[in-house]
């Protein structure tokens, strides 16, 4: 077999299919393979004319395919999967050739299969797509690690398939090793948030507000024409405006509202608190998913009584939707800002040189968190590479500023309405605690010292000090000396 | 040597000597040893009048001091040199012999060290320990895990050097391998959302009701005859009562009011993602003391806009104190129902026959939240064994409906004014989500499926469900047939 293609594909689900389809699109020959050959002969049957296929239905003939240096695509199963399918390839690959694992790896994992391979001289590039089924076929954001040396070779092909917006494609190299797979890792995470204030949105308005879905969807359709445009915000107005051909009920009332998860939100908190990053909106969005699927623990709770009923006029509901719309908007801004901060954590620890301007540039296309927002976040890093903050930015501090009276508003009436608002509570307790001068983590630093002995710093001089509690007018004593 | 000791005890820093003396005061003959010799011969010489011990310098000597089945408590620091020290003691015991680790080591270490040990035949006990250097002295809770055979030896002795409750030992075996170790994280685990409410409750009444320290200091003594009766209630009012001696200020104005924090907290939380326990007070506690070290992000923060600010007047500050109170004992509840949550859940994962109850009793005293009403806690899982939720008990289910008009109030009054508050929304978001009939959840799984295909199920049928989203009119797809 002639080695033809410039790239190959093997494991060709609906994203390896996908992808394969869109780089056969933009005129590269692609190689393709699938542990079950029927699939790779019903992907050329189906889908031949879109472009260069050649289909391999053995792990030879499909590595023999590809030109030199070998640039192979692997979208299988994370986990023992792409163990598997690595430990299959590598020896039939040479130092130079290079794996792209495009699943959903964590990226201590990546990281591990990466040195493996370095070891063997062979290039692994853990890489985050987002985007799903439509994004892998006309574009997603494609976040790779791995090598800068592989970014020189792979990264014109990758952001040739990629979205592009305003003529810049959605994909840079995020960083060596596993960064990119971290940094997917956050972007989900960020998307756990993101809907699960749109949720907590939509309950308002539906519950206090006292809208119907159809008219929530409306409200939804306008605030994406505002700050808040998003693919999110504009597929939320498309979710409620459904109707349940079965029933003529809205289809929000016919979903059971028990939330699942795929782990990527529970992979940011668990990294999140080894790095010291307080995501506090990705985790009470998280929480909140698992929360709803608790059946027992929901029916030892129902019947506890909960807050005020009480109904608006209409005026008094479209000052409220402009509340919530700040509400949300603010917390979205919060959301945002904890992810960028995991991002500058992870980078820090891991040794990754991450432009953070540019994973919200490559965000703005292609990926399920893509909204207008994000050119913003990109420029004010533009502006200030050094930026600690997004609220150290003077139009979002400006922006915060203004929500701020309404976003407290929204959290009273859902605590005193008894409205679930695990996030919009969270992200405004942050933006509380992280502006507060004075925190009662003091009086944490005395309790703990007190049972623990595990001291306290002084405000007024340097050094690790312990009162003995027991002994009244013992002076404390100086621990770090 | 004689083989006279009932317990030898290595690593004799402040935990592990309070232990040894502890054992020796009650009777026992304990072998003492240490890495340090000379710390071993300072115990002997400072506290040898308290009862029997054996000092010895080399490991062999101390082996041999033991009697048979010989029960050797290590108490080294968790990690890497517990691995060591039975990695040393291991070849010079035989099958039937009992390491015992007093440590904080994470349970599934534990669970590792004790498949290990078992393969030799020998017995390793993961135990928790909690209480302090104090507690380890006078009387501490104690959480061993291990085999039903080794708590038959070893229990009564631990029983007796336990803290007692109304005639009652504070240790009972727990489970095998692991839960002893697993319970005490999450003992750990509520000790951080016990004190982040605590210190929420300080905030409030400092800054909205405009109470002095110690003032608020004699509102906690008050508040420590009532209901929230608790060793950290009542430190909390000594901590606040402190004036530093050098300054002549509030204690808890000269502490720096960054909280630090020894890893148990981040254990919780990560394990709690894994088993899909929703432990947001946890979370949030956890949270709060991270955010509160983060110096530069503070800084990016401090002086965005707060809250409104506003005096009250005594009869309403003294009105609010009584809603505070209402709200840290909600939020308390729920945050404990939270840990027990856990606790079954750890239970059902790793096979631990976990009597909940138990549990309770044996934190009544001698741990850091021993507290009143862990006997009603204790009372109610005795009572219903198969009880899914504090709150389907009958009081707590009335104490909580009483307080949550005045939580509502604090939790809205904190938004107001600008207060974080973290783990008091947290936990009212929780109960507000777990009584609610219906979740936003709904439209997550609908933009799922939107974006990813995710599928949902259905209300009114069984089965799961994809909707074609960009083909309007097409029926939805049953997706599991």
């Amino acid at each position: 077999m002639a080695a033809s293609a410039q790239i190959g594909v093997t494991g060709l689900a609906v994203m390896g299919r996908n992808l394969a389809r869109n780089f056969a699109r933009n005129g590269y020959t692609v190689a393709v393979h699938n542990r079950t050959p029927a699939r790779t002969r019903a992907l050329v049957e189906e889908f031949g004319h879109e472009g260069a296929f050649v289909p391999a239905e053995s792990l030879q003939d499909f590595v023999a395919a590809l030109e030199r240096p070998r640039r192979l695509l692997i979208m299988v199963k994370a986990g023992g999967p792409t163990d598997e399918v690595i430990g299959e390839f590598a020896p039939l690959l040479e130092a130079g050739d290079m794996i792209i694992d495009g699943g959903n790896a964590h990226f201590l994992d990546t990281r591990r299969r990466e040195q493996g391979l370095r070891e063997l001289g062979i290039h692994f590039v853990g890489s985050g797509v987002s985007g799903g089924e439509e994004g892998a076929l006309h574009g997603p954001s494609i976040m790779p690690g791995g090598s800068a040396e592989s970014y020189a070779v792979l990264g014109p092909m990758l952001e040739k398939i990629s979205a592009h917006v305003d003529g810049d494609p959605c994909c840079t190299h995020i960083g060596t090793d596993g960064a990119g797979h971290f940094v997917k890792m956050v972007h989900n995470g960020i998307e756990y948030a993101d809907m699960q204030l749109i949720a907590e949105a939509y309950q308002l308005l539906r519950e206090v507000g006292g809208y119907a879905p159809a008219e929530i969807a409306e409200i939804f359709r306008r605030w994406n024409k505002g700050r808040l445009s998003s693919y999110l915000i504009e597929i939320t107005a498309e979710v409620l405006a459904h109707t349940d051909a079965d029933t003529g009920k809205p289809f929000v009332d016919i979903v059971q509202d028990a939330a699942e998860q795929k782990g990527t939100g529970r992979w940011t908190v668990q990294t999140a608190l080894d790095l010291g990053s307080p995501v506090t909106a990705i985790a009470q969005a998280t929480f909140a998913r698992v929360a709803s699927s608790r059946a027992q623990l929901r029916a030892a709770y129902r019947g506890l009584p909960g807050g005020t009923d009480q109904e608006l006029r209409r005026h008094e509901a479209e000052r409220f939707t402009e509340q919530v719309e700040q509400a949300l908007y603010a917390s979205k801004v919060i959301a945002y800002d904890q992810g960028w901060t995991m991002i500058r954590d992870g980078a820090a620890e891991y040794g990754w040189d991450i432009d953070l301007g540019a994973v919200a540039r490559i965000w703005r296309g292609g990926c399920i968190i893509r909204a207008a927002f994000l050119d913003r976040i990109r420029a004010a890093h533009a502006a200030d590479p050094g930026l600690a903050s997004l609220l150290a930015e003077d139009t979002f501090a400006a922006e915060l500023a203004d929500a701020q009276v309404p976003w407290r508003e929204v959290v009273a009436v859902a605590a005193h309405r008894g409205i679930p608002v695990p996030a919009f509570s969270a992200s405004l307790a942050f933006y509380d605690t992280l502006r507060s001068a004075h925190l009662p983590a003091a009086l944490i630093q005395g309790l703990r010292d007190f049972f623990g002995a595990h001291t306290y710093h002084r405000t007024d001089r340097p050094g690790s000090y312990h009162t003995h509690w027991a002994e009244p007018g013992r002076p404390e004593t100086r621990t770090d000396q």
